[in-house]
Order: C-alpha cells, then sequence, then structure tokens
C-alpha cells in the first residue's frame, strides 16, 4: 500500500477502527474526517462529542468501558453543579472539562476548531491527522415525533427515545468542508468507519461537494458496517434504520451507502446477506467486524486495508 | 441589639468576621455586602472570588488552609488544563469550577449577580443575606512601576510584586449600588469587616451615592482592623499602605476611614495607638482581633456588636 488512507468518521466505532488504522500502518499517512453536526454548546462550552472521541481513543486516553470521555476520569465537578442545581444531564468528566474549556476560550479568541484540535491532538500525542469535517458549525437537528429536537436533548438527555421522522444539518449547504474532503491526492483508499450512517457519515457527505467528490473520485471506497445481526455495536444506529423506514441490516446500511462506495466491510453473522450488497454493484468483503479490544481493531483494520488494496488493482481503480 | 447589621467585606478576612457575625446573632438579620471588583473574567467564567470565599466560608465548605476555594477540593481540571496548555495560574479548583461555570450560564441568560448569588448561597445553606455590592461590572485596576494592571494579574499571577502607584475602579461610577448600601432603615450597625481598604473596602465606598450615605447616616460605623503589629492579616494590605504613602499600621488605615465611622476595633497588640486613632475623633475598642479559629471569630464579633450598641446608646446615635 501507498498513499494516504482518509477514514470518515463519527464517534465511539469510528474511533475504534481509526486507532486500529493507526497501528496497522504509518499514523502520519492516515487522515481521519470526523463529524461535528452533534456538537454542541452546553453550559457555556463549545463541545465537539465526535472530535474528542477521536482524540482520546487515538491519544489512549479513552474511557474502554463508556466508549466516550476519558479514562480514570473523575466528576467532581458534575457532583458540586448537581448540588447547586446546575444541568447535569450530559456528563462531563473532569479532565475531559479541561479540554471544554480550552477549545471554548481559544474559539472564541478567534482560532479555528481544526487549528485548536490539530494542537489538542498533538499536545495528547495523537499520530494520525484528525481534522473536524468544517470549521464551520453544522448541526443535526432530528424530526421526532415529539417535535424537533436539537440532536443532544434526543440522543443523551431523551436517551433515544422519541422515534426519528427525518434529520436535517442545518449549516450544512453553506459550511466550507475540510480540503481533506474534496482533494483525494495522494489518497490510496476512503474508509468509512462503522459509525452511524445518518447522523456521523450523513453530515459529512451533506457539506457542499463531498458527496460528488467522493462519488467521483477513482480512489477504492470501503464502508464498514456498523450494524452486525440487526443490531448496532453502540448508538442507535438501528432504531434510525426501522424508524427512517431502511432494512434493519448490514443490507440498509450498504443500500444507503450505495452509488458510491465500491466495497462493502460485512461481519461473517450477516454473510448471507453478502448476495444483495453485491446485488447494488459494491463488492463485499466478509470478516469479523467486533473490536472487542485492540488486537481486533488491529486486524479489523489491516482487513480493510487489504480490501482497499485488492479494489485499487482490481476493476476501475488506478 | 435590635436591627439589622450590614457588614462590608472583601475575602477573607471579611467572611471570618461574617462568619462570626453569623454565629452570635440572627444570621437573618445580618446583611453581608461584598466587594466585585476583583470580579473578572477568566477562561470564560465570571469569577467573583470575594463573593465566593464569604459564600463558601457562610455554607462552612470554604477551605480553612487557604481562605478560599472550597474544603475537600480536587484539581482534576486544572491538571489536565495544564497538560493540554491551558492557563492555570488562577488555580480553580473542580468543586470551585461548578459555581463559576453555574454563575456564568446564568449571568449570560440575562440574570442579574445579585439574583445568582442569593439562590447559589441559598443552595449551600447560608443563613445571612449575602449581596454583591452592585449588579454591574466594576473592576479594580492598579497602577504600578510595570504598567496597570487588572487586579487579578497584579494579586494572582504576578503574587503582587509590582509595586502599587495608584488603584482606579473602573466603572464604579456608574455602576448602580446594591440597595442595602445605601438605605440604612432597619439598620443598627455599619461594621467594616477587616479587609483590605484600597482593594476592598474602598471600590464599595467608590459607588455612586454610598460615601456619602455612610457618611451622613446615624446609624454607628465600626471598623475592625485589617493591621496587626504592622502587619496584613493576610494579603497584601500592608504593602498597599506602604506604596500608597499611608501608616504601615492601623493608625494608617483608621486615617483612611476618618470622617465616616465612628469607631474602631484596635488589636491589643496595637494598643499604644488606640490615642492617636482617637484623636481622629473615631472611639477605640482595644481587644483581641486575630481569628484563628471559630471561637475567635464569635468572640470578635460579639465584642463589635457589643461596640455598635455602646456607640448607639452614647453620643449622635439613635
Amino acid at each position: 500500500m501507498s498513499g494516504r488512507i482518509l477514514a470518515l468518521a463519527g464517534g465511539v466505532g469510528g474511533a475504534k477502527l481509526a486507532l486500529g488504522l493507526a497501528d496497522v500502518m504509518s499514523p502520519e499517512s492516515l487522515t481521519v474526517a470526523v463529524n461535528t453536526a452533534d456538537d454542541f454548546e452546553h453550559l457555556g462550552f463549545s463541545i465537539s462529542p465526535d472530535l474528542d472521541t477521536v482524540m482520546y481513543t487515538l491519544a489512549g486516553v479513552a474511557n474502554p468501558e463508556t466508549g466516550w470521555g476519558r479514562q480514570g476520569e473523575s466528576w467532581a465537578v458534575m457532583g458540586a453543579l448537581g448540588a447547586i442545581g446546575g444541568e447535569t444531564w450530559f456528563r462531563l468528566g473532569d479532565k475531559d472539562l479541561a479540554t471544554h474549556i480550552e477549545r471554548t476560550r481559544r474559539l472564541r479568541a478567534g482560532e479555528s476548531l481544526s487549528s485548536v484540535m490539530r494542537d489538542l491532538a498533538a499536545r495528547l500525542g495523537v499520530g494520525p491527522a484528525m481534522v473536524p469535517m468544517s470549521d464551520d458549525p453544522v448541526r443535526t437537528m432530528v424530526t421526532t415525533d415529539q417535535g424537533e429536537l436539537a440532536f443532544q436533548d434526543w440522543f443523551v438527555r431523551l436517551q433515544c427515545g422519541p422515534a426519528v421522522r427525518s434529520i436535517r444539518f442545518v449549516g450544512a449547504d453553506t459550511a466550507r468542508p475540510h480540503a481533506a474532503l474534496l482533494d483525494f491526492a495522494g489518497v490510496h483508499g476512503v474508509v468509512v468507519c462503522p459509525s452511524n450512517p445518518f447522523v456521523s457519515v450523513a453530515p459529512i457527505l451533506a457539506l457542499p461537494g463531498v458527496h460528488d467528490a467522493l462519488r467521483q473520485t477513482r480512489v477504492p471506497r470501503v464502508a464498514v458496517t456498523p450494524i452486525v445481526g440487526g443490531q448496532a455495536i453502540k448508538g442507535p444506529a438501528a432504531k434510525m434504520l426501522a424508524e427512517l423506514g431502511h432494512d434493519v441490516s448490514a443490507l440498509g446500511v450498504a443500500r444507503f451507502y450505495s452509488g458510491w462506495i465500491d466495497g462493502f466491510v460485512l461481519d461473517a453473522q450477516d454473510a448471507t446477506l453478502a448476495a444483495d450488497i453485491a446485488a447494488l454493484g459494491v463488492r463485499v468483503r466478509t470478516t469479523d467486524t467486533m473490536m472487542r479490544n485492540d488486537a481486533d481493531k488491529r486486524r479489523l483494520a489491516a482487513q480493510v486495508l487489504d480490501f482497499v488494496d485488492e479494489l485499487a488493482v482490481s476493476g476501475r481503480h488506478s
């Protein structure tokens, strides 16, 4: 393999595969473009949940139990905030708060999100390039049976309870995508991490020119399923597939991406879906996609890179 | 004794005497008006050091060693902030940060500082009324041999190093004083706590109408010395007395307040200054003013209240 890998990622699943990729390739050849549409302002802080999950994971300081936040975290601020009547539904750990304080301060001083995150990631020892999908604000709004809700209200405060009718990304039509999402010169493959298609990957695709650039490039594009056995590994992807009228399976996800992906990494448990996915004109690689530990992440990453190589030398790709 | 006591307070010394007063009288008859001129904005937070010191002290959750901040405090946020290159010269403990987060959020939402503090103090179980000197921003600026500095830059970051030439209170000429500082109906005595005359008490006096109201009232006004044996109990009061050309003694403080105070509580160590203070037309009560523990605070508070009573029934007072 030669050239860069561009990974599109949301939170936990994306971070895990990104860590695997960083471990099996030279980290400086990996660019992880991260969803920022579930960023929000809370308690006066600019919070970027997906960027932080990817950063903490790549830095080796993520909480392995929750998948978000930092390991060895303490909760003194939240405890004291609750005692004086503050809002505590969005749990911010003490160490994690330092990230929000520093990011917020620097954004207010006029620095771009990509510049702040580049520096924070460097200080935490992150190897790969880790870029926000855009420096401009994009905000996911979820229309539900209880009205339209800001993403974190639906996702965290209401714990994904209200049924989803539709989703929109406010600001996506004018936000400028990060350059890495438009120019694939030197890129060997695009990897769509096993993140939520609707709220992690779709916002990236919604940025001006990104969907077109991904559709038109001759660089192999491989998506890794976030659905195994009809269940999401983590989060509300399966619930959203159902509520938005898709097949609640890896096939539903492959259909959602079909038209611009070349390859789909399917879990071995779902091998019976391979033919239907292939019928979409998408090549299928079947393997164990569950990332229970770092060895799993490396193994899946190696499979994904091998699949990219195969697609690069086979069909239409350079 | 009948009627309310109005105490003017800054940080540590003021908080200690306020706690003593709250312990020896009915707390609901005590109003503590607190300096806000060393409030500042830092890391995006609205920080009110004196209000918080008084609140934590009256709530029984103050750190007895530092005099500021909360007892049993942890420092996880500051530690993580330092690790990512953030500013840590102003030490904000984890529990303390909750206060700043909640205050900042509510101020930004349009609530007044007095309203926020009333609620926070109530949630922490504070008995006496505790009011900011004003809901409008006033900011102490210190002109030094190294130029003009914002108060906390001089006080905390530079540890009071640069020599003080003069002090001004930006915004004091237009800030509206809290009503408790203008209307003394029902007030039995005004107590000037042993706080820094120049940066804790002077900003209160600088608010429109306050100095006049204090000068004209028939309510006894008693100041407690913050200087014992030529030394400040805590903080830069002695250094400021010297650098601003005052006598570095309780006499220097008594002269600074003379013209509107009726009584001065002098430490027994400084008994030789009593005649010079009396010569200013100020009655003197000599006692042990050191507040090493809660019993000391109560004893001094009882002395102060007794002195107020004595002044009320003697001379010109009603």
